[in-house]
């Protein structure tokens, strides 16, 4: 499926500031990236960089006297996502068969503090025999218990905040997901993206958990569809895939961002409780 | 330097569980590892894996039924440490100038909250010049202001606890110092050792922050002599480096951790607040 | 209905040291303390006081040298208890209507952060229309999801490590309860108890809500029977209401509490819930 | 000396709610309200109440259907402050030696969290002998390490926050200078007040603390003279004495708030380091 996306951010920088940007979408082998065109201006000297193939793609900027500068960035991709038939997937993957890779998706992190939830994600989805349902509980009891709520929270929140307080935007979400899942034994991690005509328009986050060999996509915000995602970057949470990591004093003094489908026929997705198939961009 | 370590790990598994150990001494050009025995009693299935050449080396293995084991290693390793000069690094590497790898140890992580300790940090740490006072005085801080108290903290304890309740052990010691220097931009990841004569017998936790291109070791606890540390990993911190990381129900029944110099000659090296050496593993 | 009680607390001081404790039986209209005895050994200046007529009864202990003492407390109490009906009570007290000495357990506080629990509380609590079924189910809430697990916890643990944490003691349990009942405009007080029959022995806490003008017993433990109850004291949580405060290096040795029923007839009595009965003791 | 104080606030209130308030200017033997107004626009019931004599006092307001209303309070308040001589003063007042309606002040509380905070507080302020210097360290240590930022915290910070985080207002240099005391063993109270020429004009709070057997002001913001104040209440932190506490669905659309000395011999005070002299509102 091909999308249009962009994105258009201002800041100002009132001293010499280092930022990286993580706002590119992902070049992979489901993900293509068909055109895409960057704009700084005034013109910074900016790097591009990665930390690997298929890896998420940085822009590492510096900027050395007070100034106002705006970044657009517009790409058109190409995404292929796959749908999983989960029915025989009979229960999280033993931890002695995981890759070795995966492994550090299991561990807690800043904001998914997966240690500090295990009684109650045993006590609350401990009942649900596959791994597929007890992700799909997970991100409902979310969607049915947190609030959506603009500004509620901050860059410091973290899963061990909203569990409680009940009230937080994307990042939290996918958070409070990816630790419950952590919590339970199932890798997870955190997932940037472009979502189609998310409303209100913003970068979107979620998270995907990994079930039956595959990482499995999840949004407890369930604001955009499923297939609808163009991928940014992935991380272990918002530490790791943030939009922009600031080293210095800088304010974002505006953000446009948008997601389109370029080709008539898109037809969203959501999972539907009955079914048991999830869809996977990996 | 030759040095001979052990460790003997006794487990009671109550319940069908997994154990991910770390306590493989680290294969690198920097550290030889001669000789190596590891002793499973009774036996049980383990898969030795690692994320990589010169990477942590994980033991993983499962117990499907209610046991009592003793695991037992035993190595003989030959470690190099450069000593590095500091006198002409001027101050804290640029986040342009920063190889790509070493940027995920400028982000906060599950003990090391870096994100709330900034002001705290600048206003402590900020008036010095170059990257390795900083770090020093970071060091000696910890040093003077955390009680060392077997006991006092437990798996869940980070940094954003210790900076206030200011006890602790080598863990918190090192959660502590990776947060300050974050804070300051310094890039800084935690560090699993044998030590020297440790006392009282443990596995070790110190860090190494990244300073003029090397890592650099520091151990705010002045426990062990930093020319005496046989390393077993590295990581963000104790979520991607711990000893034990335990998926089920098993408890700790006893550990003898050892680290003896087999040559003569071995001279203790710790840093004097005057020189402008640091010292390097890596 | 009277009862025996008795306790015996052994403490090592290793410095001057003072003591707050409070272990005295309540005397008020309807809690007759018959006899009792206090014995301290050796000898020590011991002030008893109090912050009123019907109120805690604190013994004030100054040691000046290191030693180990033991006070040993024994009473006989009489206890009156009403059964109310809450039938034709139909909601929450408006707050314009609460006594004003009532207010203040609206407020939060130290172990019991309401603030921070409101819309937790609204969304599992709200839908229920009466106050005294809110509270119920409050109870049986906390007793459903938080372990009752010695030694989880310690003297710094809150409602908002409980409610996310799901383990404690009775001490957490009336917390929690106390946070959630504040969170929703229900006066919430602290109570302190020797407990019927208690297993394993020890001075318990519960806690009294604010239903149509009566302060009404819940214990979310479910450990002792509502009647069977010696009140020690009241506070808005254990910062006012600690069997000990302690100011200086002092360790509890050992501990013995017990309380039994002397009248033959004693018939424990617990809430059902569907019943619409509360207890109260003043 | 006489002030001239007021206050203004416009509140909206989306559905049936309670306010109380808190911003008369206290009666006690130390200061004499000679006039005062209180305007409601549009009428609303409203009940004003007290904890007793002297205590503060609060205005209790009902609001059944949704409007935005105006509450104007105007006064001259005549105010008596004591010098009070400290030279002699040895050391904290023994525990054993306070009046008992002081010891609540000495236990931790929502906002001023001094169980968390003791070995800090001995390690920085155990040195000082004497309570009245030790107070002026902590206030001092606050004043110096804590950024003043309007809109850096929200109502539910508290001294464990800003311990660490070292930025707030008022209320949060208060509360942090509250749980120092107390970490010592120094009862210390939360202090709302009309403070003399503030700017930016709002309400203020500082702490007083207990030595020698007086309430001894202090104020670590160092924003008002410590003759300036016009006491509105007291309270163990800003759980019990806050300006508003909000029952329901209420947003604060202006504030405007204002103190000025009516007589013109006034002659701002503040604490000189050297001097041992302590001012005192009671």
């Amino acid at each position: 499926m091909k999308f249009q996306v962009h994105s258009a951010l201002e800041y100002q920088v009132q001293q010499p500031s280092t930022l990286i940007l993580n706002i590119h979408a992902l070049r992979s082998p489901t993900q293509t990236v068909l055109e895409e065109t960057l704009e700084l201006e005034p013109y910074l000297r900016a790097e591009e960089f990665s930390f690997g193939q298929n890896a998420n793609r940085l822009l590492r900027l510096e900027v050395t006297e007070p100034l106002t500068f705006k970044i657009t960035y517009k790409a058109i991709v190409d995404t292929i996502y796959q749908i999983i038939g989960l029915e025989k997937e009979s229960g999280t993957t033993p931890i002695m068969q995981l890759d070795a890779d995966v492994i550090p998706y299991l561990y807690p992190s800043r904001y998914a503090q997966s240690d500090k939830l295990q009684r109650l994600a045993y006590s609350k989805f401990g009942k649900y025999d596959k791994a597929f349902e007890k992700v799909c509980a997970i991100t409902d009891w979310i969607y049915g218990n947190v609030e959506y709520l603009s500004g509620s929270t901050n860059s410091q929140t973290s899963a061990y905040d909203t569990v409680t307080e009940r009230a937080g935007v994307c990042r939290d979400f996918a958070h409070l997901g990816i630790a419950l899942c952590r919590a339970l034994s199932i890798p997870a991690r955190y997932f940037t993206a472009y979502a189609f005509k998310l409303n209100p328009p913003d970068f979107h986050a979620c998270f995907e958990a990994y079930i039956g060999g595959n990482w499995i996509i999840f949004d407890a915000t369930k604001l955009a569809p499923l297939n609808g995602l163009v991928k940014i970057a992935n991380g272990r949470d918002a530490a790791d895939a943030a939009v922009a990591s600031i080293f210095g004093n800088v304010s974002c003094l505006s953000m446009q961002v948008g997601c389109d489908a370029i080709e008539e026929n898109f037809t969203p997705l959501y999972y539907d409780i009955n079914q048991q198939q999830g869809l996977s961009y990996s």
